[in-house]
């Protein structure tokens, strides 16, 4: 029997959620066309143009690492940088994926507020060396929702995106929960992206509900030249890429790409709602997506992971990740609020 | 409504079998620990542990491109190169994606009998070029069953293994079709592999009826230091592994896997007893995994493709290939087969 | 004392010619600006700019197989392929080096005749495959003069350029005895590039004299952007730069850089007149450049090595190749010459 | 005429030395083989071991940068990460070299005291990540002398050779400044390498002398297998190495190499010990080697540049770099601790 308990260690401890069962299901008959050329992936590129309201171009990949890798890739020069955030998971938890896809560009970390860059802090970091000897800022990225749980508004990536467009940079936007990002926001995938100046997103499907894969979207045309060439040769293009494309058609009908994205976010909220006041519990940054980041006591977390909760405490002495997916469940962040609780004011 | 024709394109134009599929659907519930820390993960590893009868490393890789490749890259330097045949798939149809994991190596091609390399062949490319300004040579690669459909016999393996020792040079094997050569042989994947001088296996998945995946074997345990590391830097490490894995464990129970491979192979046999003899037909290559090579004329080439067949025709002119597959039915083999002898004797 | 012998073995076994040696003289006195920021490196540029008629981007690197590997790789991404031709020195002779620099872009050899490519070679082999599961070609590399010692004309050149615009690929020309072509053919260098339609030409310093260095002309300007990054990147950017550009000074001033070209030119026409009536005796490519390729008996050859000389017997079974040099001696050439006929006569 | 002002901007502004001179000038005689196989690379190789006093394997390539980085890519793969300082040229100077030589390794900071790494520094870096997102920490490298003009002592190398072991890592000695080093310290080359743990040397000659070329020593067998080809792949084997190898016959002579380094130190010392009673002026690190790193006013900076003087002013606000040569004049030095002087009590 899985232990519940893993439910708030990471949105990918989640399984496949039944839009994208039900959509693979459906393409398991019969042969079809490999390497992308089958109804569903047509199917699903065509599902992503009509969400996101233009003819962009769009790719699948196995995972986030590549997506955004092969994207940032197809960005830079291996002599020239990418300027991303100090938490951002291309440069904290991708084990040098993007310095490797792209032979080597480096990534230059730039100031944050609430996880978030800004103009002021890439203006910043871009500048800083103009130098032949320093690698040429050339890209930024950033992460939507960010990987502490707080979501740039549109406002702020078209600041971020004239900041881009002044300094020569382009502009990739991380989106493994880019989902929650838009149900945060209440705002139109468009609007988030390509009207912000974004010239590509990477779309997060597994975070989402998905067994596997992500979509890469280029806003930009002339960004995408060859790209799919890049994705084959970086081991990147499934053979029978319909059950990589037809679950994404699943989530997309009926927004159900939304509606997982919504629940998540509500549990988040919920649970900062029940434990905000507890005393001692400090929320470390804005609840905007899908998790939440509590200042707890040590002897509190170890008395959690005691009662048998999962979760990671990887940011700072004390901090608590908890994150909600698609299939968690109220009573479970009643119940982890309830224990929360309960160790904090033992522990005082 | 899928075209049925496809059924002779290739063997990954079929979907997802029974069983994989199935423990798919037992994978599906709850939450599990990501990136392979999973039951599932557990399990399929020690059942290719089992099968094997050996304490080999295992590793899953979303695709036989990346396999390959990344198997390669842990066997060699950028400066060295690694021998192949002239058909070998990672020469001819992974747009140079062992060249770029590698970071540069060359693949030199040996001569081939029936499409399989053999110790003169390699030993002639080997001893070519000694100097330094030609990559050194530090790998074979061996695609079993290979291209053309023909299978190495485990003597075939051990007199090349020999060979690649006496010449300091590690052996690959691409098993994208490894099932059906050892179906073909009778013989058990350890025979075939490490107990013939193998140092690294990679055994395809999805041709044999997975969605997507393929696991990389090292029996040779140095080989194997941080290849962990090696696949989450170059992409191929999936967060919700248990989805990669359980479909192993689907077809490593009750010899699935070897039921399908058989059946293909079956199919091919049938194709070829029921053609061999039709006047103008020439098999190009010796019948022994899932493929049958026809040498046709151009003419019934057309007419087999206005009855709506589908196949490739790459292997020089009027060569036409037919793959079978673990879904293939036995009456469109027949189908096939007697539309070939008619316009064939059309064509006359 | 130095082996005199030697040289014919080849064109970079000699020293610095005068030229070079005095202006590395004047340059050494007092101090520099570093990595070209210096006097002598802008006079080189404008030297080059003058001498080829053209606001050309003139960059520095090491050696050859950097040159032609860094202009290569600006011209094309890793899973596009280069089409050369099977002598190319960057296919035999720079132990990966354009693979290593592009990060994985596979070179695909072109039939040639007399050791050049043709328009009809080059379309073969850039039509050959069109599909995403290989690399797509996207430049054509030319040697000029060959490594066989022939020599394209300008309308050759032309012709070929004529081809890579009609497909798409950039046109690369190696120019290490870039000297002894236009030597050879009496034409200006721009004839022989960009207003034949090359995009970038590597011009060859050390065979033609200097200590170590190339230079990288870049005739289309866009191509050139940001390549000063990539030398530096690449461990090819020299910090006392005026060491490897203040020779290039002393070459092109009253055409030093001809005068060796010619003079190189000549010895192996001398050396090809003298031995080409000799029973038994071939020239197996015609003589353009500054190299003789002699099809001799194979006692032949073990007799002149035994009396002393040194030449290279690589290209086919009792080929010997014969390079003159700047400062190949007159003397030396009859006095090969004459041992040629004797051991000839001896061998019959 | 020279600008005399620029001989504190860096030491490799200034030219070649006499040493390296007279001995290019010896090697410019008739024909030598090319690629390493002649006279002069033996005798300095062989120069290499005896100074060393051990049987070390020695490469020689055009610069730092392409020493260091491929010395650092032969200790680790792509997915490894490599310890270094803030201040390291291979982090700061490089353009990525690094990065792009290995395909992708990481460069990780570790904190200094006086530019200096220590066992704790290192250890706590080494130790921070150990999971798969994160690539794993391989190598260290020191920079000796540092790029503050600071010097590990035998006793600071050994316990941080001894924490390398410990933790599996390999250490790597940027050399650009060893001459310095060994010159301050007035210990053995072999004490102060192989004797205390080092694997692997990058000892500059550009900065001691020389026109262009670096050594590469590997005292640790095992991990120079194939740096061989590695170098002709990456570009940097010369064709004529003897003008490469040559210099160094020259500067190991006689202790040429370690003249030049005292000269250069004591110089600093001079300037140093002239300077650091004026009030205002600040030493920003000891100075051991050739360097001179001071704390200026703004104005005095800006006085100091309107006289003529060239410097670097990048570590800080009001910080000044002066680096001695080994063709530093005393009285220039004294001129110039004359007008900081002067520009100090001026901006008071």
């Amino acid at each position: 029997m899985t232990d519940k308990s893993q439910q708030f260690a990471s949105d990918n401890y989640s399984g496949i959620c039944p839009e994208a069962w039900t959509a693979m299901e459906q393409a398991n008959h019969g042969h079809q066309r490999a390497y992308g050329d089958d109804e569903w992936t047509q199917r699903a590129a065509d599902g992503f143009r009509k969400l996101f309201e233009t003819d962009c171009e769009v790719f699948f990949a196995f995972n986030g690492t590549a997506a955004n890798s092969l994207a940032l890739s197809s960005l830079c020069q291996s002599y020239h940088s990418v300027i991303c955030s100090e938490t951002a998971h291309v440069e904290t938890d991708e084990c040098g994926a993007p310095e490797f896809f792209s032979n080597g560009s480096k990534l230059l970390i730039a100031r944050t507020e609430s996880g978030k860059l800004t103009p002021e802090s890439i203006r910043e970091i871009a500048l800083k060396r103009q130098d032949i000897h320093y690698p040429k800022p050339r890209v930024v990225t950033l992460t939507q929702a960010t990987e502490v749980g707080s979501v740039y508004t549109p406002d702020e990536v078209r600041a971020i995106s004239a900041t881009c467009k002044e300094l020569g940079l382009h502009l990739h936007m991380d989106g493994a929960r880019f989902s929650n990002a838009c149900a945060f926001l209440g705002c139109s995938p468009a609007d988030l992206t390509w009207k912000a100046g974004v010239d590509v997103l990477c779309f997060g499907g597994t975070k989402n509900g998905m067994a596997v894969g992500e979509a890469i979207l280029f806003f930009n045309h002339d960004l995408a030249e060859d790209f799919d060439y890049r994705c084959k040769q970086a081991g990147q293009l499934a053979s029978k890429m319909r059950f990589l494309s037809a679950p994404w058609v699943g989530l997309l009908e009926n927004d159900a790409w939304l509606k997982h994205a919504r629940h998540a976010n509500h549990c988040a909220q919920l649970l900062s709602s029940l434990v905000k006041d507890i005393p001692g519990v400090e929320l470390m940054f804005p609840v905007e997506a899908n998790g939440v980041f509590l200042q707890l006591s040590e002897p509190a977390i170890a008395a959690l992971t005691a009662r048998g909760w999962r979760f990671y405490t990887f940011i700072g002495k004390g901090g608590a990740r908890f994150m909600c997916s698609w299939d968690t469940e109220e009573a479970r962040v009643r119940e982890l609020a309830a224990d929360i609780r309960e160790v904090m004011s033992a522990s005082l």
